[in-house]
């Protein structure tokens, strides 16, 4: 069984890349995540875990092993692990994963699928929520259009709660995925200020697409022009504006109602 | 024209006081907020600004006045300000305002009422989040049961973009709420996982009060055991649980559907 000891060690290093550069997770093709029930959710989610760093007073070797029959297995003291690990509540246990590539013609989709498209999310914390409420509505897919930053920051990883390993997700250019679209014949309904009819008065019980811009810039004209419609959620009050993540889970509970869950 | 210079000085130490203790915001009967828009707002909204500080650099004695026509003018410097100010894109002004109680009985409620009730909420993004949704959909009221802290908690002030002031708020124990919905014969329809019925199910289209409770506890058994209805958001994804003001959203917006917005 490997020891590490340092938090100087040379490994241990390159792992506190992981957390802190998208560029250290694209050279190596990794990432870093924690807590046994994330890991697990990610295993369970097709995730190639390649090495686990345990804590043994907290955490067993027997129960690191459980997670993954494969991987690598490092036994690692308490100062590395609070160098390594982000919660206060701690599970002494971390994991190396595999990223994927989220490529759009990697999603299986149903034959009526419902799919969530968020454009240029920037907030980790948004991007966490919207993918918890996927989860949530068991939706076909997230489909995140020019991403602002890559989806295994730390921030990201914690805020999902593991939804982002339960989702089928993917990136790609506005372009792309309108064409990923039309093709596929979905019906796009995208949320927006200009031109736009309730929400409610559309039928999402065909292949739909919700398309939600962010806060501060909302949809660029590219959704606005090629959408099937779109949508307006009506709001009255004093402020006019939504976080995105609740505009979106307005939008996605409205189709499931519709479908009848 | 009062001029402040100094971080040392007692009024200024004050105001710091005011930011960091619920305490000292109950016992001043007052609460420091920044931002033209927020304070404007404030004002709007009924709220007695006391004192208005401003940088002159960045706003002058002018846009300061027209905030507010009765309040006593302080013109600070830079460095008071930057201690004083949370926002790195600095508005120049600040204001101490008196404080509400927000009293059930001060509630003033439509004939046909929609309210949130949401007990016991921690995080002060998910109070700001619930604040805004609930100006979104122009609810009659916002009740806190049980507050676990004070709503002028500068983390709630600031994520509430205002929505703080833009409400009907109120706060209460679970029973004195529970005793004012029932005086007034608002139906009440708990969101919990126990002995409930699909949200969609139910009408709204009456006088109505949707009661949240948080992710880590849910509801009271009070609030489960007298609800009119105890109701439930379908979840159909690995992970269960739902964040709280997303919850929120879906139930507000479904009872606003229902209602022809």
């Amino acid at each position: 069984m490997k020891q590490i000891t340092s938090i100087q060690n040379a490994y241990i290093k390159s792992l506190l890349q992981l957390q802190e550069k998208a560029r250290a997770r694209r050279q190596s093709g990794t990432f870093l995540m924690e807590g046994k029930r994330e890991i697990a959710i990610a295993t369970k989610g097709g995730y190639i875990i390649e090495t686990l760093l345990f804590l043994p007073e907290i955490c067993s070797e027997v129960e690191a092993r459980q997670l993954s029959e494969n991987a690598e297995l490092i036994e690692i003291n308490k100062e590395v692990y609070q160098k390594l690990a982000y919660r206060d509540t701690t599970e002494g246990i971390l994991a190396v994963a595999k990223i994927k590539n989220f490529h759009l013609t990697d999603l299986k989709l149903s034959k009526n699928p419902l799919i969530l498209v968020a454009e240029a999310p920037e907030k980790p914390g948004n991007i966490g929520a919207l993918l918890r409420t996927a989860d949530a509505a068991n939706l076909d897919a997230v489909i995140i259009a020019n991403p602002k930053s890559d989806l295994y920051n730390p921030n990201i990883v914690r805020s999902s709660v593991g939804c982002l390993f339960t989702n089928q997700i993917a990136t790609g250019t506005t372009s792309e995925i309108i064409s990923f679209l039309k093709e596929r014949k979905i019906n796009f309904y995208c949320a927006t200020l200009q031109n736009s009819t309730g929400y409610h008065t559309q039928d999402y019980t065909n292949p739909t697409a919700l398309v939600v811009g962010t806060e501060a810039t909302g949809l660029t004209e590219e959704w606005r022009k090629q959408a099937t419609q779109n949508i307006i959620i009506p709001m009255q009050g004093e402020i006019d504006s939504m976080n995105m993540s609740v505009a979106a889970a307005i939008l996605i509970y409205e189709a499931k109602r519709q479908r009848g869950f």
